[in-house]
């Protein structure tokens, strides 16, 4: 068993390379949710909708979020009754926005309502949210405080980002599937999402980070930092705008006392021995991933990292 | 001022024929919301929606119900998921079903709502629910009870109808703005819909009769059985059922000391003398509505008899 934490679009793409690498059934994927949030009365689970059409070879392979080749007609009908279309969805996608929320209102928990929905779409793998509570990231800005897809999506990323706050997050408990994998996992790997707002709630959820700890194989990352830049997204702006340095180095600092590999990509080979001063066994490889088997490819050599790792990691011990 | 009473199809063809004949702003019409349901954890308002749509020329002309070339992408997702489609709904559809749910749970009345998603699709006339409580069509059959929807759009009213029960019906109170509407309305029309399940409800809703009966204007209906036969879903088969003569008699006697003048087709021309004999005008016409001139046509006759019945109703009072 493998255990991946993952956000959105760099999230899915690891775990769908993962997903083929693997024996049908092997991956578990803990999914952030801290980015969930309601639209026109409709819960949104973007992370856990972006891996799960990616598993199921259904996302749109352009934009990595929504359905392939979806249409935006109710999205334009409800434009045509006065509202701002400000965040894209689907029609297909809206699907799984209807469902969801009509089996959340019934009292399902999360949890069982991604199971039922990505076995409907006939994935193998086990996508988990980080918890079935509540959780609401916040961004503070120079504008104030936004929500996240006010942020994120409504004002495009624009804004400098001085704190990050994670509500609910205290009262919220870690999925207990989610803390078993990680705990039995023969690898976690920290996919190459942002280090903040996607990684950063699922580390921050009471009991992950202690069974993180108390994780049998080893933790492995993969930078979602490039050559000094962000694969997709503002994780680079948020890092230098909160105090971190805008390198593999600083996304490595953050998973400090974490992670026992690091994979970055051939661009920052120079900085390997930096990180091995910190303590962290490296891969240096092509991380940017492109189709699927360019994905497959990066998940076997992170796997064949990790195994490499798995006798160290329990001489540790 | 004109109220029309309506269903569904045939009373949104009848009130399109009437905003079309009046200056803009000078039709009220009075919905059924006996149909309503929940789908998918969305509140789904058929009449409503059917006269809504057609008023603002948006409507399929062939089914008479939904959005002129919708696409069903959302629906074939959720049945992607598992779910049986047995109700059809558009892309478009959904918009309004989701818009409408939402203002809902947010406390806002169906009338309320009925007058934003009217307004923003341009459409001059007031849409008035019958009510803004909840009222339930059930469907006494040899098969058991049925929800309405269950017996009209999945089981293709195959069964036959023993009894009408409008549950909740007893503690609904009819719109104010309907009551007042009807009340000072310089003419009642009550469109050719099902006698029994469309305007059956809006009828039984408490002070509706009551206002219908204080009207300074006339009350005329048009037959939604022409030639013994409905125009349109299971108003026969139902009448029949039920005890009641399948024909125009069979209607008026339904609406015997409501109306005042009833409007016939041409094919049942010859049971004028009888419904003269019960008390009523009659106008004998085409009254199968084809296209949008042909239910301005109707529209303007009707208008035109019940316009000759206002001394009349003036006198016996």
């Amino acid at each position: 068993m493998i255990v991946a934490l993952a956000g959105g679009v760099g999230g899915a793409k690891m775990a769908q390379g993962l997903q083929a690498a693997l024996p049908p059934g092997d991956l578990t994927v803990v999914v952030n949710t801290a980015d969930d949030f309601d639209l026109y009365g409709l819960r949104i689970s973007p992370d856990l909708d972006t891996v799960m059409y990616t598993l199921a070879g259904i996302a749109d392979p352009v934009n990595g979020w929504g359905v392939a080749g979806d249409t935006r007609n109710t999205l334009a009908a409800i434009a045509r009754y006065g509202q701002e279309p400000w965040f894209s969805l689907g029609d297909q996608d809206f699907a799984t926005h209807i469902l969801r929320t009509e089996r959340l209102a019934a009292g399902t928990p999360l949890s069982a309502i991604t199971r039922e929905l990505s076995g409907a779409l006939g994935i193998p793998t086990r996508i988990v949210p980080m918890t079935d509570d509540r959780v609401a990231t916040l961004i503070d800005t120079p504008a104030g405080r936004l929500e996240f897809q006010d942020y994120f999506v409504g004002r495009r990323q624009s804004d400098d980002v001085l704190g990050v706050v994670f509500t609910g997050i205290e009262s919220a408990k870690a999925h207990p599937d989610a803390l078993a994998a990680i705990r039995e996992a023969a690898a976690v790997v920290i996919a190459p999402s942002n280090p903040i707002v996607s990684v950063g709630p699922i580390l921050a959820t009471p009991g992950m980070r202690e069974s993180l700890d108390d994780a049998t194989g080893p933790v492995v990352a993969v930078s979602p930092i490039v050559g000094g830049r962000a694969l997709k997204g503002p994780a680079a702006e948020m890092l230098a705008t909160l105090g971190h340095e805008v390198s593999v180095l600083g996304v490595a600092r953050l998973y400090d006392g974490l992670i026992d590999g690091f994979v970055i990509d051939d661009l920052d080979r120079d900085l390997a021995p930096a990180l091995e001063l910190m303590g962290l066994r490296v891969l240096v490889t092509a991380t940017v991933m492109g189709g699927e088997d360019d994905r497959r490819r990066l998940a076997t050599e992170v796997l064949d990292f990790a195994g490499s790792l798995t006798l160290e990691r329990t001489a540790t011990r």
